[in-house]
């Protein structure tokens, strides 16, 4: 397909948007697009400077006979924390509070353009760290493991509380249940993780730690190495128990009495 | 931001492509990268060629006052069956076979560009559709929801087969359960879909539509519409009592003693 340039440039920076961490040579855009290779380089600087200034990401060109580009996503500081600070304000809506002192939260967890900015905001914490799958455990922490996912371009694993058949073979760790302090089991498939990941857990909510040490547990029956854990809000009346984590929000308290969540931005932003 | 014409170009479709479906006034743009916004319009008139040539999607430029630009992604036929050609290779390896005759999709599902992909296929057959929001049943659809309500920038709904706390007060509903034939039930949070949506349901798999129909009379409970129904892949072998839908895969045999299984591209092709 032969384009003009500012077209060819549209459908290079779209085709980059969708393969972040991916090397792609210059020879196949010069092949699809019909262009000579300092064309199709020349495109790509321009892309780069426009990518840059307006913190879309980083490009960057890797010389010799197996070089190319590869395009790392970012998100800038002030966007960061405006983005945190809407989703602060929506956390904070007195109608969240549920009976028991719970929070409401998968409104938010399933609207795409939130999941999409709370991705690109942990996946640029851990943007210079090598990672090979993001994990989560079943349900809530699904969309955000899976938005994580989208923007590092790697896999992810769900942990589940249940055997499900059609998983096959799995191995199962216990954990102390938060809500509950009771020891329960919960269960990878064998064919999930590869030995030797490097692996980002995510969850929606962190308050004593329990799942996500039940997580980090597995991981070691999977020869694997945690890389770091991200979880979307953090309640710091909880007795937390693992020991580094980034959060993008932080609940200091639930008054169910007054109808009141107090909601801060979290330590991702330190 | 002042920017030049072609990095302009680059961050305008950048935009688009990560708001899909949104309308956005030339006002915007022009106020954000300081421009007039004649050479906006020249912008997106490029940008628009760009994206049809390329089968990105369609920009519609509505005129008047409360005008603007909305971006609507697409794929090409020839794309969609290439994608489809190649997961219908991944799904039809011996290796996926489990005992009892189940096929592991799990590692399909959990790869964001296949998931990414799978959405933009389901998302262009119902493009036409006004649609509210995705519904699937947790955990397996999950994803795969998420994939369509990206493309579609439309909020997804999770069915659940457990209850939660953390779920406020929910609606539930009796199922015919395919795999076991018994009768369970499924529970849907009451605040997370509102009445009068027009609902497209997505699942993973459909053998028996037990769980399909009991998403499908969740919907009344909620006085909800259905628009249609899509699956990453059907058991032709099933019963099934699903009327209407669409497979991307059709599974036409599972045959355990030959380590066999033989897999079609689906209905939505036809």
């Amino acid at each position: 397909m032969k384009l003009r340039r500012s077209e060819r440039m549209v459908v290079i920076s779209n085709y980059l948007i969708n393969h972040p961490y991916e090397l792609t040579s210059l020879n196949t855009f010069a092949e699809k697009y019909e262009s000579a290779k300092s064309s199709i380089s020349e495109d790509i600087a321009i892309i780069k400077k426009a990518f840059e200034e307006s913190s879309i990401g980083h490009i960057e060109t890797i010389t010799g006979a197996s070089g190319g580009v590869v395009f790392t996503p970012s998100i800038s500081k002030a966007e960061s924390v405006e983005i945190a600070q809407a989703l602060r304000d929506q956390m904070a809506e007195s109608n969240r509070i549920l009976p028991g002192g719970y929070i409401y939260s998968s409104d938010l967890l399933s609207t795409p353009h939130i999941l999409k900015n709370v991705g690109r905001i942990i996946a640029d914490a851990f943007k210079d760290e090598k990672i090979d799958a993001v994990m989560t455990v079943a349900t809530k922490g699904v969309p955000l493991a899976n938005a994580v996912a989208n923007v590092l371009n790697v896999p992810f694993v769900i942990v589940r509380r249940d055997l499900k058949i059609t998983e096959g073979s799995t191995v199962s760790v216990n954990y102390v249940s938060g809500s509950s302090d009771r020891i329960e089991k919960m269960f990878l498939s064998k064919r999930s993780l590869k030995a030797g990941s490097r692996v980002l857990i995510v969850d929606d909510f962190l308050k004593n730690g329990g799942t996500i040490n039940g997580m980090i547990s597995l991981l070691s029956e999977f020869d694997s190495t945690l890389v770091g854990v991200a979880v979307f809000a953090e309640n710091q009346k909880g007795d937390r128990s693992v020991a580094n984590y980034k959060s993008l929000l932080a609940v200091t308290d639930i008054n169910v009495k007054e109808n009141r969540v107090d909601v801060e931005l979290g330590n991702i932003f330190e």
